[in-house]
C-alpha cells in the first residue's frame, strides 16, 4: 500500500495532524471518496495552480494586484502592517478595518537566521513613499519577535515622515481579569481611559 | 478567493481539523506548493483512484484480494475480526499477529441506526465456513458498542462450531495502576496469572 503511505506522510506534515490523525484522516477520507477525497484533490491542485501572493501587499489572490488593492473604495492612505496572511485574514474578519495592508511575511529572528532582507520591509517603505500613506497601522502579534520586528519597521519608515501606531493592549473583550497575565493587565492598566467627560 | 475558501471549508472536515486550523493549514500548504502541495493533490487523486476495500477481509489495497489475503505464509485458519481498518493497521503495527483479518465496518447501533445487516457480519460467517477457520479472535474495542457487537458476532459463529475467542483486558504495558479506571482494574484483578509453576 504504497499510495496510501505516501499519502499519509503528507497528510501528516499539516499543522495540527501528526501520524495517528494522518492515519485517522486517510481513511475517514476513503470513506468519502466522492464527497470529500476527490473534491479536496481538486480544490488543492486548483488553489496551487492559481493563487498567488499580491505583488503590492502580499496577501493571496487569484489576482494581482489582489482583490483588497483592488478595491477603490478602501482608505488608500492607511495601511495596516501584519506578520502573515492569517493575521490579515482575522482583521478582515473583525470588519473594522478599511485600509490597505502589507504582508511582512514572518518576523525578524536571529535564531532562526531571519534577517530585514527575508521579510518585505523595503516594499513596505517604497510603498509608503510612493502611496503618500498618512498612516502606518503596525499589527504584529503582541510577541517578543512581533515587538522587535515592530521596532524596527518603526525605525525604518522614519525616513518617511508617515504617522506610525501600533493596535492598543489591554483586556480582550469577554476576558476575565483572574486568567490574565500580569504583561496584559499592567498595559490595560497603563492605557486606562477616563469615563468622566475631561 | 473562492476557490481558497473552498478549499479551507474542505480540509476543516477532516477529523482534527477545525475551521481554524484549516486555515493555518491552507496557508501552510501554499506556503509549500511544490514540496507539499502539489504532491498531496496528486496522491489523493492516486489514492481515491486505486485503493479499495479486500472483497474477502475489507481491508484497503491497490489489489483485490489485498496484501494480506494473498499472504500464502499467514495462518490460514485463525481469522481475526475488527471494527475498523484502523484496528487492522493497529494490530499489524504490533508485529505479533500472522492471521488473516476481517473488517466489520463499525459496531452495531440503534442510536445511529446501524444493524447487523450493515455490517460484513453474514461474509465473516461464510467465510468461516469456506475456509474452514479453526478460531476467530474477536479483536473489537473495549467499549460498549464493541462489545455488544462482539456478543452478537459470537451467537451468529455459534452454528459453525468454531473457537471464538477475545483479546485479553487488563492493565496496557507501561500503564500506572493510578491512572487506571476501575473497570481494567477489576478485570486485571479477575484475570490475575499465577507466577509459581503449579
Amino acid at each position: 500500500m504504497l499510495e496510501l503511505d505516501r499519502l499519509i506522510q503528507l497528510l501528516s506534515k499539516l499543522p495540527g495532524l501528526g501520524p495517528r490523525s494522518a492515519r485517522r484522516a486517510a481513511l475517514f477520507l476513503l470513506k468519502r471518496r466522492e464527497s470529500l477525497m476527490e473534491p479536496l484533490a481538486a480544490a488543492l491542485a486548483e488553489t496551487a495552480a492559481k493563487i498567488q501572493p499580491c505583488s503590492l501587499c502580499g496577501n493571496l489572490d487569484t489576482a494581482d494586484p489582489c482583490i483588497l488593492c483592488r478595491d477603490a473604495r478602501r482608505d488608500q492612505g492607511l495601511i495596516c502592517v501584519v506578520e502573515d496572511v492569517a493575521d490579515l485574514w482575522a482583521i478582515e474578519r473583525s470588519a473594522s478595518y478599511h485600509g490597505l495592508y502589507h504582508v511582512l511575511g514572518g518576523t525578524l529572528s536571529a535564531l532562526d537566521g531571519v534577517g530585514p532582507e527575508d521579510l518585505r520591509i523595503e516594499p513596505l517603505v517604497k510603498r509608503v513613499g510612493q502611496n503618500k500613506a498618512r498612516e502606518v497601522i503596525l499589527a504584529m502579534n503582541a510577541t517578543v519577535e512581533g515587538q522587535t520586528t515592530a521596532h524596527y519597521v518603526m525605525d525604518r519608515l522614519a525616513e518617511t515622515g508617515v504617522r506610525v501606531s501600533r493596535l492598543a493592549h489591554g483586556v480582550p473583550v469577554g476576558g476575565e481579569l483572574d486568567y490574565l497575565d500580569e504583561g496584559t493587565l499592567s498595559a490595560a492598566l497603563a492605557a486606562r481611559k477616563q469615563l468622566q467627560p475631561e
